[in-house]
């Protein structure tokens, strides 16, 4: 987006220096000059990172193919709509029963607003974007253990934690208990902003009023006409609050990757990948399941048969290699890397992942409870449940995210089948939702870890700094590329980012030649 | 939407006893059981009061007319596009120049999720409701005087106000200084959440660090491939924010009526003032100015004239009244109220309040600075820059809630011709975007003192233990509704419940007649 023109462009600059803008990783449309006069360019797997590859490669003028193990672009970026078949390692095959409209976005499933590569990408495809609400001040936090099982509304739990807190920090400075670690003007300035930021009384207090109900909610809301007044809500005290761990989750739709503005496709996050595809299908052959790369000093080759039933081997040779295979798969393939490589290439475990997606016969979260978008936390192996932010107020089936789990909290997941995990997701969702059971009508559940393609959820590198190093070298005319070459791991920034980054440096190459 | 369906009902009732759901001053559609037996009502102004009442009425069996001073309905539900043409008191009038799909919401611009009448109507009339985006963490908070006047990312500023109160707490627990007001117990519960509500290390400091730098930002943002490692950012002094009180809007977008979910109509907040006006237009007279209003015991009357030109004066009579004429205007009219009831309607001035949008030639805040939707606060008169939470990342024209300001900071707004007001807020807004003046096509500005059918923004009763009583009153077989009847003033559910609530007080007097 920057340099969209040359007055935006020294604006932009102006403004770095002012301190609006930061440098980021990616500075718009890349640039590849020079002429590859005819270099050939052979790309391994058609996710973000293998079609970014294709597409930039070959409008620099290089000869592109690409290989995909699947019947269709986008690897990780992911969307499974009704109709869809999926099956999963092991055999056990889903036909998501989705009604038209529904999905779940099995792999990434928001847009940070400073992923600028992949924000650009939408830009020039036309990829419509929508507000993904990430934080629900009317969702819950949950804790099993704590207030009998009940879920707590967020708003009600961040405005008392904040309040209490800051209630304790204001009376302290003013009972000259912090006078060794804050000034005396300071101390006043400090005061004065606790009871704004606390939502204070004139005695530094944190207590049950109209002005405090205005932040957590009011017990009974205010009205029109008669009777009409509202009627403050009791507040929920930080020993409650700390007891019941409640606090664990209220800053986690803060972190630069969640916060507000964050988007989301318009219709599903594997729009991308089809604005994508739409660009290089004609570049890619499908069904393509690479079982050997030999690079040398003139060439490099992979040799493919098809994914399902037999068929004879077939080898494609190219000037270079854009590798994007999961290194949980590559690791698999015969090639004759080096030694470094080869020890890169297996020291990345991937990441155990589950999402399970619901879909309820009505929007009872809206119907019922006020719930339009946003997630509610819990300490269920669940992890969370995630509200859509799209068709607000619809009749008709809706489908919540109802798991999403990694590490331990996945395991039990993965290692079950299909039906067990809708189970298991219907019985711990119950507790915060008990319309569960009499509204839910069908489920879908991708274990990261089973899906035949990547074997896991993203690349977590056991020794970044010895190994990461290692594998971004050109290796027998091989580059590597994808989210596990990046410090975006598991975004579809990294993935982007990581091929803009190959290509160039290849492009070095091949214009230094 | 409570109420959909029995099992839902008995559902929410089952949910509202677990605490999950709070009483709402609005319990699903209205119902006016009972015949009226052909009552007439005569409703003065076709706003959300006066449409609500109308619709509701007329569908419960009463032969209901309508009285609406302008050429159209909504009232202040009020949005300006391309073409529209306004002429305020005092006679200057605006051509509004906004490029197609551009436009301001001149009144109410946002719904909160709490909103549930609004939302309900919403649902009913299928208005399609998007997300606004009140919070975006990019945005920025500005202090003319202080960081030299510029405007500090709310990001930077929310994580480092946060951080360092948390590390002052903690600090103090941990050294024992706050022994008489936590205990032990609590003491440690507290310093742990503490340290994951502050982002703390291990030392219970908050300090530069990729931990950290999550939360406010990068310097350099992390990358993919080669030299992709993120820089973290320096923190800014808690003694830099507070001396710069920029903690002042921390906490403004946390309000139940700001908090996220909050929504928008696609495409301008009056397709609900013409989802309205679709359902009762047939019983409107518009372009219609009321001068006299007089009741009695057998029925009531009102006189009006055409708005603009000569024409006969024209009574129309009903058996009841309910009247949604802002207490501004309505002083001004003739009547024979009782004596409490005019000193009520003489008991509200009208708060003031004004709106300049302007339109930019290319969308400069999301492709120089990355902000998408969401708010900059300022100390300046302009109070706030409010970016269009829809069509992002679109080339062409967009367009800035470039002010909204109420109470002294609107005055010198009001006080001023149109294109003074047009130039102030450039000359204001150009010191957070210095591309304001190279960039800025139109502007439109509505400074709601100078509105004429309602000659203030909204009712600010100033005695309303008093007054709202004596209002609330049938008085001359009147009864007045709007959202000055409210305890939501200035919202659009303070107008829908106020209109619900007089026709229930209406119907009972006209059933049990």
């Amino acid at each position: 987006m920057v340099g969209a023109s040359a007055g935006a462009s020294a604006m932009y600059a102006a403004m770095t220096g002012m301190g609006h803008a930061r440098p980021s990783n990616y500075a718009g449309p890349v640039k590849l000059e020079g002429d590859p006069k005819g270099t050939s360019v052979l790309i391994l797997g058609a996710g973000l990172a293998g079609m970014t590859a294709a597409l930039e490669l070959r409008s620099a003028g290089y000869k592109v193919r690409v290989l995909e193990y699947r019947e269709k672009a986008g690897g990780r970026c992911w969307t499974l709509r009704g109709g869809d078949v999926y099956t999963e390692l092991g055999g056990h095959k889903q036909e998501v029963k989705f009604a038209e409209g529904n999905y779940l976005n099995a792999g990434p499933w928001r847009i940070p607003s400073d992923h600028y590569a992949v924000l650009d990408y939408c830009r020039r495809f036309g990829v419509e974007l929508e507000p993904f609400i990430q934080v629900n001040y009317n969702a819950y936090v949950h804790n099993s253990e704590a207030f009998g099982g009940k879920p707590q509304r967020f708003k009600e739990i961040q405005s008392d934690y904040r309040g209490q807190i800051s209630e304790l920090l204001a009376k302290a400075i003013n009972q000259d208990k912090l006078d060794d670690l804050v000034t005396d003007e300071d101390a006043q300035l400090l005061v004065e902003s606790l009871k704004r930021y606390g939502v204070l009384n004139d005695d530094l207090e944190y207590v049950k009023s109209d002005a405090v109900s205005l932040y957590r909610g009011w017990q009974t809301d205010p009205g029109g006409g008669e009777g009409a007044e509202p009627v403050a809500s009791d507040i929920i005290s930080l020993s409650d609050i700390l007891r019941g761990r409640l606090w664990n989750d209220l800053i986690t739709g803060e972190s630069i990757d969640h916060q507000s503005a964050i988007f989301q496709p318009v219709g599903g996050m594997d729009m991308i990948a089809k604005a994508f595809e739409n660009e290089v299908k004609d570049l890619i052959t499908y069904n393509a399941k690479v079982i050997r790369i030999e690079g040398g000093e003139t060439g490099v080759s992979a040799t493919f048969v098809p994914r399902e039933g037999d068929g004879e081997e077939q080898t494609v040779t190219a000037d270079y290699c854009i590798c994007t295979i999961p290194f949980s798969i590559l690791s698999q393939i015969e090639h004759n890397f080096s030694a470094d490589m080869t020890e890169a290439i297996e020291s990345v475990p991937y990441a155990s992942s589950i999402k399970i997606a619901l879909e309820f016969k009505r929007r009872f979260w809206e119907q019922d409870e006020h719930i339009y978008g946003g997630i509610t936390y819990t300490d269920l192996p669940i992890t969370l449940i995630s509200y859509p932010s799209t068709k607000f107020l619809s009749d008709g089936p809706g489908v919540l995210l109802a798991t999403y789990s990694w590490g331990a909290a996945s395991y039990q997941f993965n290692a079950i089948e299909h039906e067990e995990r809708i189970e298991l997701a219907l019985k711990y969702g119950e507790q915060i939702h008990p319309q569960y059971r009499e509204e839910f009508s069908s489920g879908v559940s991708v274990a990261w870890h089973r899906v035949p393609w990547v074997l896991g959820c993203y690349g977590e590198w056991r020794d970044m700094a010895t190994h990461y190093p290692q594998a971004l070298k050109m290796d027998q005319r091989v580059l590597m590329a994808g989210e596990h070459m990046s410090y975006l791991p598991a975004w579809q920034e990294g993935a982007i980012l990581s091929a803009l980054n190959a290509i160039e440096r290849l492009h070095k190459v091949v214009t230094k030649a």
